[in-house]
């Protein structure tokens, strides 16, 4: 745990002072789970967003893109269920003047008994040594199932009493267990109120027309309002899909782990419209075809596992995430939902306006059900950087960290490097570099020697670095290194821009899909 | 007039029929000044920013990108000056409840006064005919003299009275010209006030830590808080640029034209840092470099104008407009501005952080001078689109609908068409698109007559149109067709790619830079 803690760190910090990522507004120290993408960061972000639009819009001859607005007519917001139900049950200590998720208050109340069964378990065991049965004394020791008993009547009460909408009996339970203000102890609690996660703004200045809008909490409904637009100038035919990236905004109480969970973030969603009755099939391709999105990418297949959700959301018959390994533990990194019909069926009834599609295939009319893929740009990009910085020891034992990016989404392909700052080399480095920038990122460095360079773009993330020697002069050749390996190589420059497109482009490696 | 705005009227409606442009939230009839880009509309905003970008940022080696978050601290908003100076004037009337700009209604009464020495030019033409004197007259008659006058004393003491933010002047000159609500004709007015253009939000839900954010005006500000950071990590000297894209939101009290002003937009913007002193041959060299980069898309140099600014912004110590000729005339497109060093001065003096450049060429820390160039994404998407938007007169009298996009920016470079529905035909046609996708958006079409087909993508924007007949089961060849001559040639399948790919490269369209 230390040493993930530790990993974590490291990512974060070399995420800063190699340009990927900068916490906002950093001159005015901050602004909390917000952060803004710097220089490299830029890039890699572009590259992961370009590298999915081409797989899902590009390569799907039944997949178009739209580009919606952040700010949506509030009734959208009625109709989805987030003005009713987008909501965090909150309480305020009157004294200390700080503010709580209530069922975060009673879960980590419950923790602490969990962490009381783990302090029984470890002095039984120490007590009992080779001879002892956790199983057994787990399910037998009085003392344990006290804790456990309690826990789990807290939860269900807690359960029940949220999904009643009784919050007064929340209210209770923190009162009944004796729970105090983590920062204070006080017991001075007010009320508890449900909180909206949308951001609220006003449209418009005048009397009688300003409106309440909300910043958009998910791309997906920008989809939907426009669903029978898409089709009809579109000319498309069930089944099809409309693609979107874009930004998206929530009021998190508590954000946090960096960018993984941010009050403003980046989604790229997909709505597949089906023939119901056809969603569960369709859902079924659709993990399929975005497990192996991932797998292109070739950061090891170890690190992905499904979780298939028990519970679901009032709107999906089935729904499944794709977790990834992060340096804090598997968690979701994309969700693959089968929506239903629900969001189409509640714009109609709220907006008064069909949103049907006659199939002519079976000569009947019919509201499409709804296969949805979603992804977290901002969790993309921590998945593909964490995974990618690491820490290597060397044959001659000194460390060196190398960001080993995939080299399709790397922001800068290759470095040119003249081995001397003298001798005519720079000159011809820096045709190279003209040469190469109109097909791709390129950097030129000259400073320091040349292994530090490497090491600094090995760092960066640049997978090749070309080398300018006196040789050159002679021969038309240059070194290129290969970043992960190390390995270096001779080739000619007439061959440069081939042999490095070959290896970054997203074609080839899509091909892997 | 009538004929500018019947083009216009065409350009938004072609929009919507197209898949370009619809209205947001259509389905609840729309939400004022705000727009979703639909299936064709995301891949065209997507070329140009691609385009600006590659230009901007690739082929730059003093060029970086950034992509700041669209909340940031607000007193960012307190040191650039919008907290307390981005408003505009507004005045209620009291019986319709309507709400105007103050200054829009004052300078529509000297409009009004302009319509009438219209008037009297035309009166005095009809009466003098040939003998007419247009200039003369201007100068000498009573009444246009008396018009004229008028008209600049009002102005005059508007202005006057806004920037001495003397309000109430304003209201009494409203109520001694005798201004009436434009509606009702009720001259029952509130008080003038400043109204803030900035959307403003609020974030966290803590009572102690809530904290009112606004939703960003402009993306400039995002690089001047990040200027330090890019450019120690990024290592780079000045002279260099950061450049950005991204959204902004303005509550405009009047926003209208389609997409040329909104609510919700995307800016383009790069902020390029230099030596005090500089900043002159700096801006006139982004001038020229702008006005090329605009020539390269070949949409005819008389579209653009420079307008030099005669009045200044307060921070600006030189400025001008890249002005395009849209469907309502010339209006800006671009801008750019040398911004001294005024916004960085602002934030080292709001974050108590010192934002200065040691320049090791000349030994000396100094806060850099800024040259900005500044581009509305939706405003080249409009100027684009509405240049591109031709009706065709052809030989045999009848009128074709084109849409002349450049190659390099249109969402789908070729359309491939089965000439019929069978006799394998669309197998082959399919086998084409399999082929193409890999490296650009292509289409299949097998509906309706090819002729139809043709003027479908013709209207579409599409530039090559490839049939697939019955020859080509012998000769492996297809019939090319070019969307803007109409001319067709025949080639070698096995050519298509390079051919097509020739003519749509973004670096092929940079060159002519």
């Amino acid at each position: 745990m230390a040493n993930q803690e530790d990993k974590f760190k490291k990512v974060v910090s070399h995420a800063k002072e190699y340009g990927y990522v900068f916490q906002s507004s950093e001159i005015y120290d901050g602004l909390s789970a917000v952060y803004d993408y710097a220089q490299n960061g830029v890039e890699l972000k572009k590259n992961i967003r370009d590298y999915w639009w081409k797989a899902m819009v590009q390569m799907h001859d039944n997949i178009v893109g739209l580009d919606a607005a952040i700010f949506m007519h509030p009734t959208t917001w009625k109709a989805s269920g987030h003005v009713d139900a987008f909501s965090d049950p909150l309480i305020d200590n009157k004294d200390s003047k700080k503010r709580y998720r209530a069922d975060v208050l009673i879960e980590d109340y419950v923790g602490k008994l969990d962490a009381k069964i783990e302090k029984e378990v470890k002095k039984a065991a120490k007590r009992f040594g080779d001879s002892f049965d956790k199983a057994q004394f787990l399910e037998t020791n009085p003392r344990v199932l006290g804790y456990k008993e309690k826990g789990d009547a807290i939860l269900q009460r807690m359960g029940q009493s949220l999904e009643k909408e009784d919050l007064a009996d929340v209210k209770a339970l923190i009162e009944e267990l004796g729970i105090g203000c983590p920062l204070s102890g006080s017991k001075n609690w007010t009320d508890v109120k449900q909180f909206n996660l949308m951001f609220g703004t006003k449209l418009g200045a005048s009397a009688d027309t300003a409106m309440d809008l909300y910043l958009r909490p998910e791309t997906a409904q920008g989809i939907f309002v426009n669903f029978l637009n898409v089709q009809k100038s579109g000319r498309m035919k069930i089944p099809f899909g409309i693609a979107q990236t874009g930004k998206a905004f929530r009021n998190e109480i508590v954000a946090r782990q960096f960018i993984f969970r941010m009050r403003e973030f980046e989604q790229m969603e997909m709505q597949f419209f089906v023939r119901p009755g056809t969603q569960k099939e369709w859902y079924e391709q659709w993990k399929e075809t975005r497990l192996k999105w991932h797998l292109s990418l070739g950061m090891g297949e170890d690190n992905y596992r499904f979780h298939d959700h028990d519970k679901l959301a009032h709107y999906a018959d089935a729904a499944a995430d794709i977790e990834f390994k992060f340096p804090f533990g598997f968690k979701e990194l994309e969700g693959i939902h089968s929506r239903t019909d629900f969001d189409l069926k509640a714009h109609e009834e709220h907006s008064g306006k069909k949103l049907q599609y006659f199939d002519p295939e079976i000569n009947e009319r019919y509201i499409p059900y709804v296969v949805e893929t979603s992804i977290g740009l901002d969790r993309m990009f921590l998945a593909v950087f964490s995974n990618s910085l690491q820490e290597e020891e060397l044959e001659n034992g000194t460390t060196r960290t190398v960001l080993k990016l995939p080299a399709v989404l790397a922001p800068t392909k290759a470095a040119i490097l003249p081995l001397v700052k003298k001798d005519g080399l720079p000159e011809v480095a820096k045709k190279i570099v003209e040469d190469l920038k109109w097909d791709f990122n390129v950097a030129y460095d000259e400073k320091d020697a040349v292994g530090r360079r490497y090491r600094r773009q090995d760092a960066a993330g640049t997978p090749y670095c070309i080398t300018v020697d006196h040789d050159t002069l002679n021969d038309d050749s240059v070194t290129i290194r290969h970043r992960d390996t190390m390995e270096q190589q001779r080739v000619k420059i007439s061959e440069l821009k081939a042999l490095i497109k070959e290896e970054v482009d997203v074609k080839n490696w899509l091909m892997k899909m």
